[in-house]
């Protein structure tokens, strides 16, 4: 398949939520979704998903609205969905263990089929149908599972080095949980997840009088 | 306290990350952060480092940079971090679990003092040292303990029937982990996290060769 032109993270990550909610359309037996719906939906404008779904090809018929099945069906062959992905999970804590048990990631096709933990305690347990191994073969694991994806959810101070070596081992790709922003080389993909930077984002509404006042129209 | 001038959203999310970034520099003794600096930490240009800060006033010197521990203390107050938080948790399942224990959370100031749930085994047991109440009287819960941030993990389904009944009860900013996007009025503030914006951004890059090709340099 060729390489299509370099699409923007933003309409990416839109592209994500498009998907979501065309899929919810397909349940509810929606055939066409105009511009203007999928705008509201993920709170953005109708120019803005025109442009978006420009990306992908000649989809939308005037006064109709996109296809929905076959949008769906694009959205996910270019979001990579089409097919399934191996993923270790580095990093059997709390996190780590509720992202294992995260229904959507299965429904996706983001197979976790590693678990890595330095802790001897948790090696050789299982987390649902996977044996969680040993940090010190964390290479071998790697290669033997032929792992694409790693997920990371260690400590703070454990990350960057569990990373450096997830990627000499071949990892393309690395979504990082831990409390702590991660380098890659050039050509490995890396999203650093802060849970934080949600919340801020709340509190700053709340602080800056964004949001109303708690309990002004309560009672 | 006047309402600056209103930031955009994506400079608020920055923000975040350069708070983080602060404090590690904090953390190592460093006094003093040029916009590179900053910028090369979050993967951005010198150029956005200096647009974004001067949303805050006049902090950097030329050729030193600008003062971490000044820098520090406008951004936690700029996010609303010189306070503490009253949070309530909606849904103590494997999500909610892992958030309510995420200790980052407590580090800046927000408290989840409330947890709710509907499923009736779960109802008077702890999470730390928080006793889960029932989803039946989630209003008086919010109400008694001040609730002003809710963040949500519970199933799709449960969803925006809980959050629209968290905010007629005074609730103003709501985090959303559910697995399905939520609405709420006007003047509430909201954020959808989806864990799969994240890993399909991902599958993306790989799917698009923007990742290298799984082992190609690897053995």
């Amino acid at each position: 398949m060729s390489t299509p032109a370099r699409i923007p993270e933003a309409t990416i990550r839109r592209f994500s939520l498009y998907l979501r909610h065309l899929e919810a359309l397909d349940a509810d037996q929606v055939d066409h979704a105009p511009s203007g719906l999928l705008a509201a939906r993920i709170g953005t404008t109708a120019a803005q998903v025109r442009k978006d779904l420009s990306h992908l090809g000649s989809f939308g018929k005037r006064g109709l609205g996109y296809s929905v099945p076959a949008l769906t069906a694009v959205l996910r062959r270019t979001l990579g969905l089409d097919r399934r992905w191996r993923v270790a999970l580095l990093g059997a804590g709390r996190i780590g263990t509720a992202l294992f048990q995260y229904e959507p990631f299965r429904r996706r096709g983001f197979c976790i089929t590693t678990v890595i933990d330095a802790d001897p305690r948790k090696i050789g347990r299982r987390l649902g149908d996977v044996r969680i191994r040993s940090e010190g073969r964390l290479e071998e694991a790697l290669r033997e599972d032929r792992i694409e994806l790693a997920i990371v959810a260690v400590p703070a101070e454990a990350a960057q080095r569990l990373v450096d070596r997830a990627v000499a081992a071949g990892v393309g790709a690395v979504l990082n949980y831990a409390p702590v922003p991660l380098r890659v080389p050039t050509g490995v993909a890396l999203r650093n997840v802060s849970m934080l930077v949600e919340l801020e984002s709340l509190s700053h509404a709340l602080a800056n009088g964004r949001a109303r006042p708690v309990r002004e129209e309560a009672r």
